[in-house]
Parts: C-alpha cells; structure tokens; sequence
C-alpha cells in the first residue's frame, strides 16, 4: 500500500472546536458571500432541470466565455472561450495538468502552497526547488514543470514585479518546460491592481484560476486557461478524473455574472480584507513587536518570522486555542522554520486582537498584555 | 507527453445535435429530477452562509449517517458514518482508490464500465480481465485488484446472483486483492429489490455509489463505502485531487432527504424507466427481430446483438442522426463485436420508436417499414 500523509493544515482544520481562533485556513468571509444575489441566480437557474444534468467534459459555455472577458479585458490576456477548462475547484487542476503533460520533475517556490504539494506528491512526483532566478536556468527543460504564484503567493503574499516576470519569461522562453501559473489570489489585491499574468508571454503554460476567493469555495469551481490544444488534451483526464464539473454550480455563476456585476463584488471583498488585514498587521505591531513582517498589498495572508521554532510554537497555541500554520509545512523538503502563516479573512475584528493577545501571551508568560482597542 | 485518448462515449456527446435521437449516453431522465423539492431543499441550505463555505474532505456529517442508513437499511450492510466518503461522482472514486491502494495490476469484467476504463488508463494501470471464476482466481492476489458491477452491469444490465456473489466472496476472501464494486445502479431494479453487495462478505473492499441515478447527476455527488481505516487513508488523496466535494450540493442533497422522501421518489423512477424499457423492447422485437437481448431487470440500458459489427454499424447510424454505443469501446483491449448498448432513460417513447425505425431502415434499407403504434 502507498503511504500518504493528511496535510497539517487539514488536521488543524478538522481539530479546531468552536473556542479556537482559527487563523490557519485560507478561509474566506462567509459573511461577505454574495447570499442575496446567489440565490436569485440559482432559483432562475433551477426553472431548467438540464441545470441538474450531465453536461460536457469542458464545462458550461457561457461561463467559459465570461472567464476568457477577464483575462482578456482585466488581465490583458487575450483569450476565447475554447482555450478555458472549467475544473472541480483550482486544486483540481494540478491533478488534471499534471496527468496530462508531466513527467516526474516539477520546480516550485520555496515556501509553496501546501495544496499544490499534496496533488503533487500523491502523483509520486519529484518536487525539486531553486534558489535564485539563475540556479532555475540551469534546473529547467522541455520536459520537466514549474509552478508558481505570481500575486500574493501562498503563503509569502509575496508579488512577482513586472521586471522579474519578464525575467522568470525570458527563462521558461529559453527552456520550454510546462509553466503552471496560480492566480487564486491574482484579483485580490486590495487597490484593485491586476497584473499581467506570467503566461501571457510565454505560451507552454497553463493559468489557472477559482471562484473560491472571489464569490465562495463551496461550489468548488476553479479553471485552467490554455492554448486550445493543451484543453482538448487534458479533457480526456477531466472525464477520467469526475467526467464534469457540477452542471448546477457552473450554471450558478454563469447566471450569477449574468444578473449582477461581479467586480463589484469583488471590490466589497478587497476593502473588508484590507480592513482586516491592517487590523491584525497593528495587533502584531502592538502585541508581538518581535514578530518580523511585511503588510501584504493583497491576498488573505500575513506571512512573517518568530524569534522561534513556528512548528513547536503553533503546537503550543493550539493548547490555548489559537490555530496557524508554521512554515516549516509549506517547504517542500519540511525545512525547519521560524516563519509562519495567518489568515485575517475568516476572524472578526475581536478574534483577532484575542488570538495575538493569546499568543503574545504564550511567547512571553510573565508580561502583561494590556487589551486596549486599537482603531 | 502522454497519450490519452477521449472516450468514445464523450465524443458522441459532444458531436450530438438537435436532429439526432441519442440511446448513447447514460443520461436519466431530466423530466424526473425532483426539482420542485430540490428547490425547497436549496432554498433552506441558503438561509446558512456556510453552504457555501470550504468543508472537510469526508463530507458533509448529516449525508453520510444518511448513506451510512440506507446501507445499514436497504443493502442489509451495517454501516456508520465513519466508513462513508463523499466523492465528486462516483467517477472519482476509481481515482482515489487506485491512488490511495492500487499498484498497476487490476481486473475487470469484459465488457465493462467504459469511465472506470478511462480512470485506470490515465493512471496508466495495467488492465486485465478473465474469463471465468476459476481463471479469477489465478489471476487475483494481495497487491492487485478487481472491479466489478454486481447490480445491472454497465453495458450489459446483468445481475450477478446470489450464488455466484459467494463464489467471488470465497475467492476474494482466499486471494485478499483489493476488491472495488461499483453501485451506480443498485438502487434501480424495476420490482424494487435491493441486493446484498459481495463487499458485505469481503473487508477488503470499497463499495460505490452516486446520487446521479436516483436524484441528479449535474450535482456531481457519490460516494465509497469502505472500512474506517481505509476511508481515513483516502481523505489524503481526497484531499489531494479537490479538497473536497462542493459542500453546498452536499447540503442540498442532505437537506432534501431531510424534508423528503427519496425512496418514494426512487419508486417513481424505476417505474417510469420500466415502461420505457419495455418500450424500446417491443420496438426492436417488431423492428429489429434480428437483434438478440434480454430485457434487463433494471438500469438504464438494453444490451444486445446485431448480425454484423457494430462499430461500423454506430458510424453509419450517426449519419442518420441516431446514435448508440457499440460494445467494442467497453472491452479494455478494444475487441471487435456485435453487441451494442442502447439507452432508454433519455429518450420519449415517440424518439425510442422513431431512432429504432430509422436503425431498421438502415439495416434493411430495401424492406419498408411500417409505423405502428406499439402500445
């Protein structure tokens, strides 16, 4: 029998109860879940029962066709709808190219998005890492993959800037390995700026992106933009791995973007986050002045460094109820760190002046913490 | 790069048009969805923001005590919750199991479900298959597998009995190979009798189910039944290839069985699907007396056998906007045959009549046909 193990952050997830403060998902708000607007959308779509049939491997048209608008009028990326494969979320996408196109090697970032390493890794493939631009050079070949975040990359929140992309172009331009570009957060920055995607310059590439961080996770709807043909090739491992992507949510947002404007929605998303995250970059800044961070310009994620073990520190906070996720699982090679990941989407104002205050705490037992209101 | 080619049944879907009368899907009925209920159901879920939120890999609690009843109730097979997990279709279960136990060695029936094929190949196992009970049994060992249908097998609608269900159970109990059954169609015998699983007389087995049948299949939710131990191991690859099911067609699905009364709603379809069984029978008695089947039991499919290859019989059938699948596609080494699959659940007694008039004319276009009503 093969020999997996469950993510750390799903057993966290699966271990919280309802006194935890949880910063360690990629939470969104549910309260900011466009409900209203959802619910007229899905019972107009429910008039027709062909929402609750089977449908085609490549997914509902007029969603694609609404996917491949924003890449070409917001990512200034032009694309049509025969070059979008709607996916069973955006993790499912990792499992579809890479039984695809992959052979075993693939270069990620160091830290990387757990989720990528897990689809990877039951795929027994060889996660490799680069240190800087050059050492990537020599590593890459027209067999082998990279994957990359190029907008608040999970969990840094890092931004690849226009130079460095033009860089990172010029390489994969030169060694023609598959490129996998994640843009889950891509819409996400919080002064509204969209950047040209990677794979805009570079055409062995596969973009994808979800509705999970825009409109909700629940209907688990993500998608891959790519040529047309790399589509209709991985449209056979999309019949084999779930023959189609739920028929009913698809035709949800497809109505959803219809009926209402979506970027919109999206700017309630970007100010509410941005809200949060200031509130929890002061926490840090008052209660833990040792922890070393940088506000992030978008995402859902403040990423920084202790002045200790995060693994045995994030041990120690689940006892007093508080939940994050130490760097030490988002590296491939499970390297020890003193860095950390939390989240500030899925907490109210006071969970997260509590949870630092616990925490700060933890780190220093014989200091007392004043509670004061910090807006 | 790999070499993967769609399936054939998929083709055929997406190359249908308005002219043509399909028997080639596996399409149910969308006139006998129970959409109003659904609707109710839907609306209910929507009242809670987390509907739309991530959730656990295993699925969603109340769904799986739900499942875990009807096989504890109906199948006479004691279950708990703990040995349910939720899958997006019970297409993906083949991914998850082979993922989390299989090595490359699996065994199948000949013809068999044309999707488990597609599943297997793209995870480049090696596919097998026997001739009779005894060749099994020198074929099956601890590290290899075997997938079957027991309840009206697609392509051919056979029930494999009581008798020969404890024959396979002593040789799997000998030979201890993983053993995967598949029940997409357990619940759709036309006289309402449900059969006890082999997987009830063998622990080391995954049984399959789906609510794409008998509620709707544009929901994408099925599920594996298996030991505690197992369902806990494959949360890993669960995880892995989407996170997990979209909790807010869980909810639904939870929700309307909650509020309704799904075997009432079963008795409905199996009734309806009857008829139009029965009706497909007499049309090709009176049309094609030439083409050999037994009426099915259940399912959704009539299997029989044409005097001449039937590959180049469905080609030709295309041109006369009627579409079927011949049998060669569900044999893993792609073997010539006769034999053909008809689907009778999509279709409207008039479109039955009509797609077997048409296949008539082509298969004698000398004698002329006489429409008469049949019932």
């Amino acid at each position: 029998m093969k020999k997996l193990e469950r993510s750390y952050i799903r057993q966290i997830l699966d271990a919280i109860n309802e006194r935890t403060i949880s910063f360690a998902g990629g939470l969104p708000n549910e309260n900011l879940f466009p409900v209203k607007d959802l619910k007229v959308a899905t019972n107009k779509v429910l008039e027709n029962p062909l929402c609750l049939q089977y449908s085609k491997s490549q997914g509902v048209e007029g969603l694609r066709e609404k996917i491949a608008d924003i890449y070409t009028n917001k990512f200034d990326f032009p694309t049509n709808k025969d070059e979008i494969l709607i996916t069973t979320g955006s993790q499912q996408a990792f499992d579809i190219i890479a039984k695809t196109f992959l052979d075993k090697e693939l270069y990620v970032q160091k830290p990387t998005y757990i989720g990528a390493l897990s689809a990877y890794k039951v795929l027994d493939m060889d996660i490799k890492s680069f240190d800087d631009l050059d050492d990537l050079e020599n590593k890459l070949n027209s067999t082998n993959g990279f994957y990359a975040m190029s907008d608040f990359t999970n969990p840094t929140g890092r931004v690849i800037d226009q130079k460095r992309r033009e860089d990172v172009a010029k390489i994969l331009n030169k060694k023609e390995c598959y490129f996998i570009e994640d843009g889950a957060y891509s819409l996400i920055d919080f002064n509204g700026v969209i950047r040209k995607p990677i794979s805009a310059l570079y055409e062995k590439s596969f973009h994808m992106g979800s509705f999970s961080k825009i409109v909700a996770p629940g209907f688990r709807v993500g998608w891959i933009r790519a040529k047309k043909e790399y589509i209709d090739q991985m449209m056979v491992s999309k019949e084999a791995v779930d023959l189609h992507t739920s028929t009913f949510n698809q035709m949800i947002l497809d109505e959803y973007m219809n009926e209402f404007d979506l970027f919109e929605h999206i700017k309630l998303v970007r100010k509410e986050y941005k809200s949060k995250m200031e509130y929890m970059a002061e926490c840090f800044e008052k209660y833990i002045p040792s922890f070393e961070f940088k506000r992030p310009q978008g995402g859902m994620f403040i990423y920084g460094s202790f002045k200790e073990d995060s693994f045995e520190l994030a041990k120690k906070a689940l006892e007093v109820d508080v939940a994050f996720v130490p760097a030490k699982v988002f590296f491939h090679n499970n390297q020890d760190s003193n860095e950390a990941r939390f989240n500030f989407t899925n907490s109210t104002f006071e969970q997260i002046e509590q949870g630092i205050i616990r925490l700060a705490k933890l780190l220093s037992p014989n200091n007392e913490i004043k509670k004061e209101c910090i807006a």
